[in-house]
C-alpha cells in the first residue's frame, strides 16, 4: 500500500531541516528582542518611569495564550472528524503550524517594517504569527486528506508570504481594520486553500470515499476542536486591538455574536439534515461563523444587538452552505456518501473542500468584510468620541472620512481575494508537481500512508482491546 | 424507532428561532455597552485620569475564560460518560448554554437594577450570565438522557428567570455573600433539577437501562469535562469577588478544598466499590464536590486549614452518596445494572438522577452554604482588618454584627431552596406536556433519537475501522 | 485476576486519609496567608499606597493556571497512550498530583525558609508546588503501568522532600538560576524515576508485553496531553521569572524553542522510524524536548536565535534516544513488541522506562543544565544593562564573575543528578516492600486491576455498542 512515491524518509526530513536550518539562519542574523523583551532596553524604560505593568505582555498574555490553544488544539482536532486520519489531522496541524509561526515571524517582520535593519519581536509579533498560521490551517481544511506533510510545508512558505504582502497592503497601505481578521485571516485563507484544492482537483477521488466520513468517537474528538474554537474566538478577534475598551469590547462583541450564531445552527440544523435530525458536520463548523463574520467590525461599535444580528446571519448562510441541492443519491443504493460538506463546490467547480472551508471561514469572512465596511463608513464622532483614535485613526484624524473608510475596507476585501485566488493558483500548480510524495487517489483519508499505526505488527491485541466477557470475569475473580 | 413524535424538523428550529429573535430585540431595545465597553465613556474615564490597566477587563478577562471552559468542556464533556450519548452531552450542553447566556443577561439585567432603562453589559455580567448557565447545566445533568432540546430551551428559560430572582433575593435584599455560588449557583441548580426530574419520573426507564452506563473510551472523555472543571474552580470562585487580596485568597482557598477533596474521594472510593477497586464514578465527580463546598466562603479568611476540611468533608459526603444501601442485586443475575448514580433517591423518592448532581452539587452546596453561614458568623475586625469592606460591607459599615450575616447566610439557603424546588416542580409540570419530543422510555440515553449518526448508512466501513490484520499487512507491504 | 495482594480497600484508604490527615493537621499549625492574600495585610498596603494591581495575582494567575493544565492535563493525558492504562494514567496523576502540590507546600515553606515560625503562601507558593509535582509526574512516566497507587503516593512523600531540599540546595546555596527547571524539575524527576525504575526492574515482565503498547484511540487520547503541554510550556517557563521583560522574554525564548524542536523532530522521525514513515512515539515526546532544554536559560538573553538552536538540538537528541540499536526482531516473529521507548536502557541497564523520560525529560534537562550554564558565563552587563540585577542580581552586585555563576550552574547539575539517583535507589528499595499491592508481572500495564471497568458485568453491550447494520437501519427506520 505504501511505496516509495509516498515514502517520507528522504523527503520530510530535507524539507524539515533545511527550512529550519533557514529560518534559524535568518533569525541570527535579522531577528532582535523589542524594547520590552530586552533586558537592557526595558529597564531603562522603568529608569524612565514605566512600571513593569506597563509591558504589553501583561495587556496580551492571556489572549495570547487563548489564541495558542485555538491554532493547535481548536484547529488540529476539528479536523479529527475522519475515521481514519486522526494522526494526520492533530499532527500535520502541528508540524505546519510549528513551521509557519516561525516563517510568519520573519516574513511580517519584512513586509511590517525594520527597525535599523531588524526585526523586532515580543508577544504582539508572536500573535500575528500564530494570526497567520490560522490562515494556513484554514487553507489546510479544503486540502486535507489528499496531500503529503511535505505538499503543505511547501504550501505554507508561500502562503505565509502572499499573507504578510496582502495583510501589509489591507492594514498598511490602504488603511483597513481587521484586529480579528475576517479578511485577512479567514477569506485569504479559505480562498487560497479552495484555489489550490481546484487545481488538486481528484476526479477519481471517489475511490476513497468510503474513509472521507467520520465515525462516532471521531466526531466527539472534533467537538473538543470545535469547542475551543468557539470559546476562545473572543480572545482571538480582540488579541491585538488597542488596549481598553478596545479588547473588552471586541470580546464582548464576538461573545455575542457566537452565542446568537449557535442557536441559528441548531435551529436551521434540524430544517435540513435529513428525518428532521441535527447533524453534527454543522454544529461542528456552522456554530464558528459568529466569530468569523466579527472578526473586522468586532472592535466597532458594532452593539451586542448588532452582533447577534451578525453572528444569526452567518450561522444561517454556513448551514446552508452545507445543503446538497444536487443531491439525487437514494437510501440503500449508495452505501459510502462522502461527507458532502461542499457538494455544489464540488460538482459545480470541482473543488474538493475536505472541512467545508468556505462554508466555516469564507463565506462567513466575506459577510464580516462588508459587516466592517458598512460599520465603519456609519462611524461617527458622537458615538466614539475620543475612542475614534484607537479605532480609526485617520476618521479621528481627519484624514478621511467615515463613508471612505467604508470604501478602503471594501476594496480591501476585494484586494484579500485577488491575492488569495492568484496565489492559490500558483501555488495548486507547484504543489502538483509529483515530487512531494501525495497519496494516491485510493488511499486519501488514511492515516497509515504516512504514520507506523499502532497495532501494526500486534493487531489481535487491539482486536481484543474490547474485552471478551470470558476476560472480563477472570479479571473479576 | 424515530418517529414523528420525536422528529425535530420543526420542533426545535422554531424554539431556537423564535426565543433567538425575541432575544435580539430585547438585546436591541435594552442593552448598552457599559462604562468600559463603550469607546466614548471610556475615553471619558481615560481623560479624567484613570489608566487602560483600571479597566476592568484586566482584572477578570482570564478568570471569564476558565469560567467559560469549565461551561461548555467541563459540563460538556463530564456527561460524555454515557456509552452512546456524547453527542447530545456536548451537543446539547453547548445549544443550551449558548441560549442560557443571552437569556440570563437579560433576566439578570432586568432584576439587578437598569441604568435609565438600560441593562449595561461588559465583563462581569458576562462573567455572572455564565455563572447561571452553569445552574441549568446542573439541572440538565438530572434529567441527562431523558430530554429533548426543546423540553432543555424551554426548562432553561423559566430556570434562567427564578436563578435570578432568587440571586437577587440572595444578594441584594439578604445580603447574603455567595460569590462562587454554593447557594445560588449549586443548591439552586441541583434542587430545580432534581425535582424537575421526581415529575418527569419514568417507571419503565429500566426499559433503557443497557444503555444507562459507561464504556471505556466514554468514561475516558468525561476525565476531560473532571480534570478541566477541577483545575479551574479556582478562577470559578475567585471570578466575581472583589480585586486584590480577595480574588487571590478565594483561588488559593479552593486549590487547597479542591485537594484535600480529591485525596478523600480516592481514599473512600476504594472502600465503597466491590472489590476493593477504584469507581470512576466517584473520581469524576466526588473529587469536584471540595469546589463546590468552598463557593460561599472561599473569599472570606476561611485559611488553607478549614479549605482542607471543607474539601474533605465534602469528597467523603460525596462519595458515600453513590452507595447503594438497598443493593441487593447479585452477580450474574443483573446483567445490566445502572450506573445507580442515585440509587436511594431513585428506590425511595423516583428521582431518577442521571449525573448523580445530588452528590456533586446537590449535597456539597448545602453543605457549603453551612460552612459560608458559620463562617461569616465568626468574622472578627481583628482578622478582616479593613479587608471587611471588601468581604462584609454591611459588617463593616457597622449595620450589622457578624453573627447576624450569618443568619442572612442560613436564611439564603433556605430561600434558595424553596425557590428551586418550588420552581422544579412548576416547570416538571410544563415540560410534561406530550408537545416537546421526548424520548420514549425504551430509546432514552441514545444519540440516534436526535442525531443523524455517522456510520448510519455505511456501518461496514465502522465496523472495519479496526482494521483485520489481513489489511494491516497490506498496508504495510 | 485480582486477588487480595492487589486490592486496595484497605492499603489506599489508609495511605490517603493518614496522608491527608496530617497534611491537615500541619497547614493548621503551620500555613498562613501571605501579604498579598491575607485581607487585613494586602488592605494596610493598599493603605500605604499600592494599588490592587500590584498584587502578585494580577502578574502570575494566567501563568498558574496554564501550569496547573500542563500538571493535570498534559502529563495526565500525555500517559493515556497505553492501550489499556486510561483510567490510570488520568486517575493516578491525579491523585498524586493532588497530594504532592499540598506536601511540596509544606516541604518547599519548610525549607525556604519560614516567617516567625510560618510558612505563607500565596500565588507563588502555588506554582512552586505545581512545579514540584511536576518532578513527580515526570518519575511516575518511567514507572507508569507497573505500580500501585500507594506505592506512588509513597514515592511522591519521599520524591517531593527530596525535592524541595535539592531546590534550596542548587537555588538558595548555590546561588543557580533554574526558573523553568531544566535541573530542579526536569533532570530530578527523570535520574530519580529511572533509578526507582532500575531498582524495581522486572525481568518478567515481557509477560505483560502486549499492554504495553497503544491502540489508535489512546494515541489520540495521549496528543491532548503533548499539545497541552507544548502551547503552556512558555507559561511554564516564565511563570515565576521577575516581572516584565523577564517574563515576556522567557515565554518567547521557550516559543521559539519548542518550534524549532518539533521541525527536528518530525524531520528525524521519518528518518528513524521504520518504512519512513512518522512515529506517534516520538512526535508526542520530543517535540517537548526544546521546553525542557531552555529551562534554565529561557530568562537570559539566549535570544530567539540561540533558543531555535537549543530546541533544533534538543528534539534531536530525543528523538534519537528512542533508536533501538539493539534491534534484532524481524517482523513476523515478533508480534507484540513493547513500545520500545528505552530499548537501550532497558536492555544495557535494566531500566524499563514505560515513557521515555530519559528522551524527554533526562536527556535535555542535561542540555538545558548545560546551556544555562554557558548563557550565564557569557552573561555581560553590555548585554543586559540594569536588567542583570532581575536575572543574576549576584552578577549585578558584583558578588560574582558572570564566569563563576556558570560553574555555580554546572555543579548545580552534578549536585541535582546526585540527589536524584541516591534518592532514586533509596526509594525504589523502599517501594519493594511486597506491602502496597503492586500488580504482577502478568497484568501490568492494565486498569481492571485497580479500577472496576465500565461493562464488567454487561461487557455484552459493550461489544455491541458499535452498533450492527440491523440495529442501525431500526434506528433510521
Amino acid at each position: 500500500m505504501t511505496n516509495s512515491a509516498t515514502n517520507l524518509r528522504l523527503k520530510l526530513p530535507i524539507a524539515c531541516i533545511i527550512l529550519e536550518v533557514i529560518i534559524i539562519i535568518l533569525f541570527g542574523t535579522l531577528v532582535q528582542y523589542d524594547d520590552e523583551t530586552d533586558a537592557k532596553l526595558w529597564h531603562k524604560e522603568i529608569a524612565n518611569g514605566s512600571s513593569n505593568y506597563d509591558n504589553d505582555f501583561y495587556y496580551r498574555y492571556p489572549s495570547f495564550q487563548d489564541v495558542h490553544v485555538m491554532i493547535f488544539i481548536g484547529f488540529g482536532f476539528l479536523m479529527t472528524f475522519l475515521q481514519r486520519y486522526g494522526f494526520s489531522s492533530v499532527g500535520f496541524n502541528f508540524l505546519i503550524a510549528a513551521f509557519a509561526l516561525q516563517w510568519a515571524t520573519l516574513m511580517q517582520g519584512f513586509v511590517h517594517g525594520m527597525h535599523g535593519g531588524k526585526i523586532h519581536v515580543g508577544i504582539e509579533s508572536m500573535i500575528n504569527a500564530d494570526f497567520c498560521t490560522g490562515s494556513v490551517l484554514i487553507s489546510f481544511g479544503a486540502v486535507l486528506g489528499k496531500t503529503s506533510p511535505v505538499q503543505l510545508l511547501v504550501m505554507s512558505v508561500i502562503e505565509v508570504t502572499l499573507f504578510a504582502v496582502n495583510e501589509f497592503i489591507v492594514l498598511s497601505v490602504l488603511g483597513a481594520k481587521d484586529a480579528g481578521g475576517s479578511m485577512t485571516i479567514h477569506t485569504f485563507g479559505a480562498y487560497f486553500g479552495l484555489m489550490v484544492a481546484r487545481v488538486l482537483y481528484r476526479p477519481n477521488l471517489d475511490k476513497s470515499k468510503h474513509k472521507n466520513c467520520s465515525v462516532y468517537h471521531s466526531d466527539l474528538f472534533a467537538m473538543i476542536g470545535t469547542i475551543y474554537l468557539w470559546m476562545f474566538w473572543p480572545s482571538f478577534n480582540s488579541a491585538v486591538t488597542a488596549h481598553g475598551d478596545d479588547q473588552h469590547r471586541t470580546a464582548m462583541n464576538t461573545y455575542y455574536s457566537l452565542a446568537a450564531c449557535t442557536l441559528a445552527t441548531y435551529g436551521l440544523s434540524a430544517v435540513v439534515a435529513h428525518d428532521g435530525k441535527l447533524d453534527m458536520v454543522h454544529i461542528q463548523n456552522a456554530a464558528l461563523a459568529g466569530g468569523v463574520a466579527v472578526g473586522t467590525a468586532g472592535e466597532m461599535m458594532l452593539t451586542p444587538f448588532g452582533s447577534m444580528i451578525v453572528g444569526f446571519l452567518a450561522g444561517t448562510v454556513s448551514v446552508l452552505g452545507y445543503i446538497d441541492i444536487t443531491d439525487t443519491r437514494t437510501h440503500g443504493t449508495d452505501n459510502f456518501p462522502p461527507l458532502a460538506s461542499q457538494p455544489i463546490l464540488e460538482q459545480k467547480l470541482k473543488i474538493q473542500d475536505t472541512c467545508g472551508v468556505h462554508n466555516l471561514h469564507g463565506m462567513p469572512g466575506v459577510l464580516g468584510a462588508i459587516v466592517g465596511a458598512v460599520t465603519a463608513a456609519l462611524a461617527t464622532k458622537d458615538v466614539y468620541g475620543d475612542g475614534m483614535a484607537d479605532v480609526f485613526p485617520d476618521i479621528h484624524s481627519g484624514d478621511v472620512e467615515a463613508s471612505f473608510q467604508g470604501v478602503r475596507q471594501a476594496i480591501s476585501l476585494a484586494v484579500t481575494l485577488g491575492i488569495a485566488l492568484l496565489g492559490g493558483l500558483i501555488t495548486g500548480f507547484i504543489l502538483k508537481l509529483p515530487i512531494y510524495g501525495a497519496p494516491p487517489d485510493t488511499i486519501c483519508f488514511e492515516d497509515g500512508i504516512y504514520w507506523e499505526l499502532p497495532g501494526e505488527e500486534g493487531s489481535q491485541e487491539e482486536l481484543t482491546a474490547v474485552r471478551t466477557p470470558d476476560e472480563t470475569e477472570k479479571l473479576n475473580a
